[in-house]
């Protein structure tokens, strides 16, 4: 079963995290039959271990994490790939792979440009 | 003349800004007629107040200052609301608004969760 996690960065306040919140709301409405799981780097929980463990718990075998940054700095050149390694060893039976950041693409990138354009 | 500022977190290594600049380089190709700048709340360059007397300069008299975020959290805020109270006591010849923080829309949200289903 494939599942997908999202995973950001975290903030100290919590409301930092409600885009999170409505992301899970809109893929859960869209994509029922694919498990999700938000996950953060720090300062806010799950873990991106702890939400694979969730998901593997619920029977995913294919795991697919989306980094919600814009940019691709130390964070997820370095930081991100230990991560995902740790979680590779700790759950062999689980097919776990990375999407770029979702800066890198171009209808993300296009959908802020309209949002500017429409708040001039 | 209306202009907008792209304003983002900042980070120590410079790949972060790669995305920074497509938006920059996406909106010079739509608005040709709306001068863009990008600005940094910490750790990059321009600063909002460098970004904000540049397009000072170029002679805008409206500025849309859009936080190129996804939650509003501590920076956006506490530190940002400070941040243009001091552009707007310095540039009083200029009208400064600010949008909220891009993550706050559902259309940037929803080209997540494409972006996301494409890649399962």
């Amino acid at each position: 079963m494939k599942a997908i996690i999202l995973f950001g960065h975290g903030a100290r306040d919590i409301r930092w995290r409600e885009p999170f919140d409505r992301l899970v709301t809109l893929w859960r409405d869209q994509y029922v039959d694919v498990p999700v799981e938000v996950a953060f780097l720090e300062m806010m929980q799950p873990s991106l271990e702890e939400a694979v463990s969730s998901l593997a718990d619920s029977g995913a075998t294919q795991i697919t994490v989306m980094p919600v940054f814009f940019g691709q700095g130390g964070h997820l050149r370095n930081d991100f790939p230990v991560l995902l390694n740790v979680c590779r060893k700790k759950f062999p039976q689980i097919a776990l792979s990375a999407t770029p950041a979702v800066g890198e693409d171009k209808t993300v990138l296009q959908a802020i440009i309209d949002f500017g354009a429409r708040a001039l």
